[in-house]
């Protein structure tokens, strides 16, 4: 153990999560002192209101100086759990240029600001941690960043937003509508009034960025980032696509394309039933790898809530602590490969496609050659006469984003196409199936 | 970066693993050098026997001398991928007290000689990491030592093995006996020739060993955890498992007993297919862990394989080459909490205990007498009558291992009970059916 025997921490931010980390490192403490090498005590606490109740967290502790909280001259290690790009990030540099250590949750600036922040934890000699800033309690950014960091990651497609799998869950398990779903998880709490930054993908779209430069070496911002939410998806859409035995879910993906550009993007998707993102249910997420050696990896748990996210700023906070007192620093990101960033528009996936057609013959044909036209090869059709009108949902072989949008704008430039329904995108085989073989034990 | 512009390693073993690895740390060499700020090149491998092919692997390096490779002056970094007790002990215990840093991936030896391995790594000051040793390419080992060091686990329960869970899927899938199974396991090369290790649940004991001392601070031996394999299990046992949604899998499960001591057991488990863990199919392991903060995380991916071990050796190899250029230490094993061993006398589950009884009135009466003479409370019985005998299947609630073992060595003695068919533990509820509420997003 070093000279240092009590390391002093900092909170900035004292709502579900703070308060959760406040008490914890009050009950735990003897358990993280022998974990962490030196005792570990939270001596200031930044909130933007004092007045507030927050059971367990001592009153004399708080301040409304949150710059108090980043200069002060014991503290060695800052803890950011306030949320926002400001003044959050001029809070989170100005504790770097102090030599503090950071610990923080706050997916939406490292997505925006990561590589100022990253630069300014190098320039300083001190460790920046971030696991709570994506999906919450699961370890996948110590994974990515140390675990498989001596192969090549080919691909990362997660769940990484609880509140849209929760909707998505319910539609499918209940046949419940989008609209009546939504006020039942803003009614339980599960989604914002506001539930646009959840619906819409930005979350997961700051989280995807984030897992994209750690996993490709590469720095990736949330601009970076091609953002579709499922607001716009109906009963139809999921019944569909339970009959061909399949599920959506919101999926965040981050690949390198076979040019060797870093595609990154969130969008609703079709999986197979028995592919292992299917089974996660509820507001649970999970994250998915692919990597050269190792094959297919799954990371599964809770990805938000007060003690879950609590739990992996605990675990970097201990990491931190033993640094301190026993020397080093942890993995730093890179940039080093600093791929390309691919756009939408070249990127390939199959698709499934509903129109709303004209019931007489000779449309299929029409519907066919249009695609044709375009390049993109149609895998299976499926038509069923409703009255005057037919359904045909058409399931394509892997096709640009761009081949895909001008068939679809021709389609709906058709006399007998009354309404292009939806176009969604299909991934993913069962890897248990297709390469058992590789693995033996 | 330091100094040290080339960081030179031995390696101990050139089979599948070790031959992968060479051919990685070749091939790879620019992204490994950005990522470990340093180049890494291989110097000398020690194998029993240079003549055989190893393609991909340049002979030069290679010598029958393995005192040589741990001894080596300028080797820093030795990794061991030879298997076996000895002389893998003595080589890892000289080259640590030379001062080198050590991967490996040989759980037996961890699980038998840990403590004394682990206390050489910390007396000379350098690092040892072993990722591999447990379920291949699944980050588990760092996520345990590093991610969740600030929680408190409850419990690690996996699937650690992927002979067993090959077989276990196909007896499932196909309505296979064990005994076909295994002997096409072994036509196909998933199980060897002599599979005791594998289907009496040694290897996953050694590996769960090393898991329940990572998660408890406590050190567990091999000779700690009690193992019971798949060999004696029927198409029978599976089809009562399947009528009732559960599925058979051998788990290996290391918690905290509500009395604090730590329980490691290995058996063949009913588990609800509902659970994660069931949807986990053929040669793939997945480890699921229950924490009191993170709540449920779940790991998953390939538990075996020259590429898939390779790629968790590698992660080491590059965490320990960035100590080297960079200065620092790895996380430690530590046994601080010295928590007591539970005898699986002690350890309490449900179980599904199968009965031939005679089919007379008056059968049900005697055996449910005799279950609550030995405080083993009955959930549910099932009873189908089969000629002149009838089947009883009874699921217990929880209770004592050897409350059980009583019970059923009455039921044995009972004139009307002609032969206790089995007796399989039951396990887990689907956690995102049971507590969705406290994660959100």
């Amino acid at each position: 153990m070093s000279a240092n025997s009590v390391i002093k921490v900092g909170l900035l931010g004292a709502g579900t999560v703070g308060s959760e980390v406040a008490r914890l490192i009050e009950s735990d403490q003897s358990d993280l002192a022998a974990r962490s090498g030196a005792a570990i005590e939270v001596v200031t606490i930044g909130v933007r209101d004092k007045g507030k109740d927050r059971p367990g967290v001592s009153r004399d502790l708080l301040t409304e100086d949150l710059d108090s909280v980043v200069t002060h001259p014991d503290v060695e290690i800052v803890i950011e759990v306030m949320g926002g790009i400001e003044p959050a990030r001029s809070l989170i540099v100005k504790a770097l240029n102090g030599k503090k250590s950071v610990v923080t949750a706050n997916k939406a600036l490292l997505a925006k600001h990561g590589a100022e922040i990253f630069a300014a934890a190098k320039a300083n000699g001190v460790d920046l941690y971030y696991e709570a800033a994506v999906a919450g309690a699961i370890p996948i950014v110590r994974p990515l960043r140390e675990s498989i960091v001596g192969d090549r990651v080919k691909r990362v497609m997660g769940i990484v937003n609880g509140t849209t799998n929760y909707i998505l869950t319910k539609m499918d398990e209940e046949n419940a509508s989008y609209d009546s779903v939504l006020k039942e998880a803003q009614r339980l709490g599960y989604a914002e009034s506001d539930p646009t930054a959840d619906v819409e993908g930005h979350d997961a779209a700051a989280k995807i960025a984030i897992l994209a430069s750690l996993a490709f070496h590469t720095s990736v911002g949330i601009d970076d980032v091609f953002a579709s939410g499922i607001s716009h998806l109906t009963s139809r859409d999921i019944e569909i696509a339970r009959a061909i035995d399949h599920v959506i879910k919101l999926l965040a993906i981050a690949e390198v394309t076979n040019k060797g550009a870093v595609s990154v993007r969130v969008h609703p998707t079709l999986i197979p039933r028995s592919h292992p993102l299917a089974a996660v249910r509820n507001a649970f997420n999970a994250v998915f790898v692919e990597a050269k050696s190792a094959g297919e990896l799954m990371f599964y748990g809770r990805g938000a809530g007060g003690a879950p996210t609590a739990s992996a700023v605990l675990g970097d906070l201990v990491a931190i602590s033993r640094h301190i007192s026993f020397g080093g620093l942890g993995g730093r990101e890179s940039d080093y490969a600093d791929l390309p960033i691919a756009s939408i528009e070249e990127v390939a996936t199959r698709y499934l496609i509903r129109l709303d057609v004209a019931d007489r013959p000779g449309v299929l044909a029409t519907v066919a050659q249009t695609f044709a036209k375009h390049a993109v090869s149609i895998q299976t059709v499926r038509q069923s006469g409703r009255g005057e009108d037919a359904e045909l949902v058409i399931m394509t072989h892997s096709a640009l984003d761009k081949d895909l949008a001008s068939t679809v704008s021709e389609l709906q430039s058709l006399d007998m196409v009354k309404r292009v329904e939806s176009v969604l995108r299909v991934e993913g085989v069962d890897p248990s199936d297709s390469s058992s073989n590789s693995a033996r034990k």
